[in-house]
């Protein structure tokens, strides 16, 4: 047998019966991410059922020097959860962790396993007239692990913030196969450095996270929707503003959709008609909701009022029912649906300071409109989270090489606008494999050195998720 | 000139006039925080006035060996930023830092020096309508470094949460000098780790806070106090939950108030009259704001109405004045005064999940009252937080050896209990050097190694706050 082969055995003998596989059609679809990247193959998956048995592989691995990768629900965009294919690793994919472990609706608290997902956890809150606010086009199969490791944005950041804003305790195997036990249910606790900070958003490079305390809040009861027509990018910024007031910050969503966008979702999906009498250059998509007796009709109305009186609203409409406020929803993925029928293009998930998006979407329209004036550019985004998807269709014309060069092109041009405001070059995505290069060529000395000593602190030997934000150590 | 003085002598240059204090009455006031706690001589206290002398100094202090200690507005509890008595250690007072950068209600954020008191800074939100929810007993003189440092939380945690959630961005000085520029101000960023996190709650053991990017929110128009009388500890908690959920999260304040307290406030404040007809053994003091037009009457009647039905209230009075909110507020100033007057004794800042307040406050009582029957327990708290300040008053004929023994005592006890129930030994207070020991305790082994890795790779030779958090290693 060789070594390869008594390291199989050995983890096969480890996690018993169906935890460990090593036939190639079992393995691929642990090789392929939901936009439908492919990573190489694994030396296998490691599908432990528990705490103590993801502990006893990362301890078996950091023994023998074998390389491991954690895997969710593969709906990762940066390739952060695919097997390496150059120094085949370990899968240890969390999928048979699924337990809600508690609930408590007094705590507003919930804690659960690393594999639970997302779509579980949610109906977990809802049966106790909770709700656990993160919500993601993959919430069907998404876990929480993942989400804690990638910092999990979604729709409702504006109200309710990003995943690091809703987790309050994790568990996390440490690469050396020892386990950080941080399940606590507290609201406040200062005692010494937070290490939960440390893996959240740390995209698995520092420790397998299997276990998370999330936040729970009161269920909403009402909400509404509504679609405004605005005259300028300038005059959303300062309608966002408004509306944050004139809502008492129940504001869900604050989504800004081109008039280019509602076209698109028109041509994708013929029978949505335009949701208001003549054309605006701007429109934004804007829910509220609550969880008791506020009468967001009266806020939502008092933002009318003062968006008309002061010229940043031309027209607009509030969804009476579930049937139009889902119409004007409808707009929304219509509109990715549309995106999605032109063909490869660039995805961009750049983030700015609110205030800089109009001059930021300005600059960055000319530039890329000069570079190459064929392209289309589908700018939308979350208002209230600064976070802009300028997303560019090349040419329908162009060959695939022509194609892929003009995308890179373009990008590396906007990433330099980025960074001339301040901006992120990744709000919600995450650096993973395929941002490596941009993101590091934005880091400061200090910044690197930091990074590297946190990497080399909890994994000195790079054997957790390797070269996925920094580089491996050159050997 | 001895060596020392020679160090002195080129600090005061690079620092220039007034930069460097030296002469014993001048320092004094840097020895003393505000509770009375006393450090002991510094080596000298450096005033710099710019982020680049405070690194001038700090990379001067790191190539000497020389300890240094960074200080806000001296109103720790923990006596973190005090000098060392024992290795002098040369304060860095940021108290001359103190701009505010830029202010920008379209973002929602704010940029500020580390030394910029926490009023002038809500002063700053307000002046654009808008609201920087931090609020402490002490904002009038502490300082945004500090609280980030200590990751402040105050009364409105509730709604807004603890200082790690209002920061978006942060401008540090690294224990060897260099600068780690973050001062981004994104609502969304996620490129690898979030350095940010390091240093928040830090205490000032791994750099020194020299800048912050803070979130402001919409500013509160209306707000609606209440005083609810309950049953028992039982009925807050599911009071709690209701209120959540009849306020829509616009809730600011719920807090828990003992017959006892109420007592002791009357006793200090002869004036105050018992706000309802007949006593009960327990009171929320509570609050719900609204940025717009929020009808908080309605919201809070429903409470009532709620709680009446189900037995978990048993009468209420909702002020509709200002001044009536005043006074239902006066109460807790009153019982904070009136616990003052009784002389020295055991204060806690414990945090428990919310669930676990009534059975932990009921054992917590029993055990302690067995240990010292004659003992005044004094148990109040931020309900929403799961925060507890369970305080016992010893009995008054006791010497002050005896007394201080028995403290020592009861708060051992105490932990313990805490500790079974998962629950935190500072909620807000911090380490720093006086829950050292109580705090070594609590880490296992994981915790305290990544700790400890983490002091020693951005600080090696524990030159910054050295004894804070963590021991220093015996030499």
């Amino acid at each position: 047998m060789t070594i390869q082969a008594t390291l199989i055995d050995e983890l096969a003998v480890m996690l018993g019966q169906g935890g460990l596989l090593t036939d190639i059609d079992d393995m691929a679809r642990y090789c392929v991410d939901w936009p439908g990247y492919r990573g190489g193959a694994p030396l296998a998956v490691a599908r432990p059922a528990t705490t103590r048995q993801v502990a006893d592989v990362v301890r078996y691995c950091h023994r023998h020097d074998i390389p491991l990768v954690p895997q969710g629900g593969h709906s990762g965009l940066v390739g952060g959860a695919l097997p390496d294919g150059e120094r085949p690793e370990l899968v240890v994919s969390l999928e048979r962790m699924t337990a809600v472990r508690d609930v408590d609706p007094i705590n507003f608290t919930m804690s659960v396993d690393g594999g639970c997902v997302l779509q579980s956890v949610k109906d977990a809150a809802e049966a106790v007239d909770c709700d656990f606010p993160l919500s993601l086009g993959a919430q069907g199969s998404c876990q929480i692990g993942g989400n804690v490791s990638t910092n999990a944005g979604g729709l409702n950041v504006l109200r309710y913030g990003m995943m690091r804003q809703l987790v309050l305790g994790l568990e996390v195997v440490l690469p050396d196969g020892r386990i950080y036990n941080g399940m606590k249910a507290l609201h406040k606790d200062n005692t010494g450095y937070d290490l939960k900070q440390l893996f959240i958003g740390a995209e698995g490079t520092l420790g397998i996270v299997t276990g998370a305390v999330l936040k729970l809040f009161p269920r909403p009861q009402v909400s509404r929707s509504a679609l405004l027509a605005c005259p300028s990018v300038a005059a959303v910024l300062e309608l966002y503003a408004l509306a944050r007031r004139s809502c008492c910050d129940l504001l869900t969503a604050f989504e800004l959709v081109p008039r280019t966008c509602l076209e698109l979702a028109m041509e994708a999906a013929p029978d949505l008609r335009d949701p208001l009498d003549a054309p605006a250059p701007y429109y934004v998509l804007m829910e509220a909701s609550a969880s008791g007796p506020a009468d967001l009709d009266s806020m939502i109305e008092s933002l009318f009022e003062r968006g008309l009186e002061t010229g940043r609203l031309t027209d607009g409409v509030l969804a009476t029912s579930e049937a139009q406020a889902g119409n004007l929803w409808r707009i929304r993925e219509a509109m990715l649906e549309g995106q999605r029928n032109r063909g490869e293009h660039l995805r961009t998930d750049v983030s700015l300071p609110i205030s800089s998006l109009n001059t930021f979407h300005e600059r960055a329209t000319e530039e890329i409109g000069t570079l190459c004036p064929q392209a289309t550019i589908i700018a939308y985004g979350h208002i209230g989270d600064g976070n802009l998807h300028f997303n560019i269709l090349p040419p329908p014309e162009l060959g695939p090489d022509e194609r892929s060069s003009l995308l890179h092109e373009l990008e590396e041009r906007l990433f330099e606008i980025v960074a001339d405001f301040d901006g992120s070059i990744s709000a919600e995505h995450g650096i993973g494999r395929f941002k490596q290069t941009a993101f590091l060529e934005t880091l400061s000395e200090p910044e690197y050195d930091i990074m590297r000593g946190l990497k080399r602190l909890l994994d000195p030997r790079y054997l957790i998720s390797p070269g996925r934000i920094l580089p491996r150590p050159v050997e």
